[in-house]
């Protein structure tokens, strides 16, 4: 620390990521990417586009914004609703922009963020960055989420659906109940982890003006380092998102990922593909995983909460790490018997499966 | 605006960037983008790296930090200093995010920014946004900035060298009058301009800790739309500005932009050559303008700021914008007679004076 930095971050913890290796070592199971290539689309897209870095990315991102819109205006109107408009689209440079701006505008000393005790580790960080007010509320004793427990809670509301660490989802009927239940205070679901079996909560745009809703092409559309995210809401809403963009950083977006998120969010084919994929693979994961003895949680996104009665989450990842693959220990106390694993492609996870067996007959488990 | 929207940023003004129109029709010249494609060896070192935009980008950004220390480190020894190690480079996403980030880390209530009052628009952007005190210190009348004006000021010095809205440079002898004068004090040099005439105040880093020097990739780099920017400061300054990065966007940088930042400064032939060409096409420019009756201020940047005693910047740009050419137009009061135009091609500017030429032929001037 230097004696310039302002005295409200001396004791601020940052984020730690999970790790990203550079080299090629690693069966990488660790921070849920894709484990398919980016669409031909997109490299198709990005042809010739390297050539104009010189100049300007778009600020307004509308080649962006406007793929994301058709797409959720398709999904909406198939659904009866009204639709979504370019208005109600505010794109980032990773879902992580987008969440800070939406936590930087709209909360604050007089409204802090409620959110499940469990859940993605960056919405502390944020709070304590900007000097929100940060309210875990309580997960049950199997990481489920007591949507009881927000009544009378005039925070707004932050929850990761499906959760970001347990993968277990809230159906739409909850979120509903979170938003009706007090239309002063937003209801921001991270639907990062949605396309594996969940459902988004853009069909109750039409009739919510305090919902928020988040979405990133890292996990679904293959472009984790292409950092592309995306909220939907209200124009009104949008609108001071985009101030808030204008007031930090109004390139936020560079123009390989402009180009990059427009064509996969375009490519449905090939995302119908891969989350079904993906969402085969984890069902069939969890059941290898069982046979082992472990437990996980009915997790629907691309990873699995996996906890194992003879060995703690520490000293598992430890061990696979040894060998060659790497999982995510998360630091919270209460997730320390379980390890995080990422879907990745069978000959991956069935690499796992292997390194785990190993481990266990080191150990005599 | 939302009725959501936090109350201490209703009043908020963001940052208005120069137009970024997405058809091709204009001569743009309001951006200072570079008039060169990009490094060939940026084009190459970009190739097969789209197919691994599953992967997350390196949160630490290595190869591009690397790139940048081992550059700047050449430059320092070579003029008998120490050098510039890998901990004394925070890589951002544009310049402007690097900004963000030190007015956030280094300026709050107790500790405002002075700056010239004539300089880089969105200095009192982020002082709105971060709730920074704002202290404007005039200018001359001939835009240059009296070092003697700041001489018992506490607040930290941001000072953009050459000066974003003038092109006028201070000498490092005046930098370091500022940095030793008061050494409480930060003294943040932005360059975004200093590669086309300037001299970087990289070498004072071993003799000033209270020196942070902020460069980009937009203009003497080719990389406006990869979006790169990064400072120069002490291993404690830049340990700090990592604390605010991996607490609002771990990773901020996408692995495209990496790639292409890296190669970019390494490749010093291409950068030696396209700068020394924009400075001489800058000298002709101004040479062109001075024939037609306007007085240019001394710049040492790409671009020049340009006022005719017959007509108004305004009158100007809306001319020259309906005959082709894009010019920038200041919102600045004190800069309401002059335009502000980019040295762009021999081409791009041979249009521009033709443009002009047929202005002040239909205006009688």
């Amino acid at each position: 620390m230097s004696r310039f930095l302002d005295g409200r971050y001396a004791a601020m913890k940052p984020y730690v990521p999970g790790e990203q290796p550079q080299d090629k070592k690693y069966v990488k199971l660790n921070t849920n990417e894709s484990p398919f290539p980016p669409s031909p689309a997109v490299l198709a897209a990005l042809k010739g586009e390297e050539e104009k870095l010189n100049l300007y990315s778009d600020p307004t991102a509308s080649v962006l914004v406007g793929a994301i819109a058709a797409h959720f205006d398709r999904i909406v109107k198939s659904k009866g609703g009204k639709g979504i408009s370019e208005k109600q689209v505010f794109a980032g440079n990773g879902s992580d922009e987008v969440l800070a701006f939406v936590f930087q505008a709209f909360c604050g000393k007089g409204r802090g963020v409620a959110t499940p005790s469990v859940g993605y580790g960056f919405y502390p960080v944020f709070c304590e960055l900007l000097g929100i007010r940060y309210n875990p509320v309580p997960v049950k004793s199997d990481f489920s989420v007591g949507i009881r427990d927000y009544e009378g809670i005039k925070d707004n509301i932050v929850i990761a659906n499906p959760n970001a660490q347990t993968g277990i989802y809230l159906p739409l009927s909850d979120i509903e109940t979170l938003l009706s239940a007090d239309k002063d205070r937003l209801v921001v679901v991270d639907e990062a982890y949605c396309d594996f079996g969940g459902e988004s909560a853009v069909t109750l745009l039409d009739r919510y003006e305090n919902l928020i809703v988040v979405q990133t092409m890292s996990k679904s559309r293959q472009l984790a380092g292409g950092r592309v995210g995306f909220a939907l809401a209200s124009e009104e809403i949008t609108e001071d998102l985009n101030k808030m963009k204008y007031s930090f950083n109004p390139y936020n977006l560079n123009r390989l990922s402009i180009v990059a998120g427009a064509a996969a969010i375009a490519d449905e084919e090939y995302f119908e593909k891969t989350s079904v994929a993906v969402a085969n693979e984890r069902e069939r994961l969890k059941d290898s995983l069982g046979k082992l003895g472990f437990s996980c949680t009915p997790s629907l996104a691309n990873f699995v909460l996996a906890g194992h009665p003879a060995i703690g989450g520490r000293e598992l990842y430890l061990a696979l790490k040894e060998k060659g693959v790497l999982v995510r220990f998360l630091s919270d106390a209460a997730l320390s018997p379980y390890v995080r694993i990422t879907v990745g492609s069978a000959e991956q996870c069935d690499a796992l499966i292997e390194a785990i067996k190993q481990v266990f007959k080191e150990k005599g488990i």
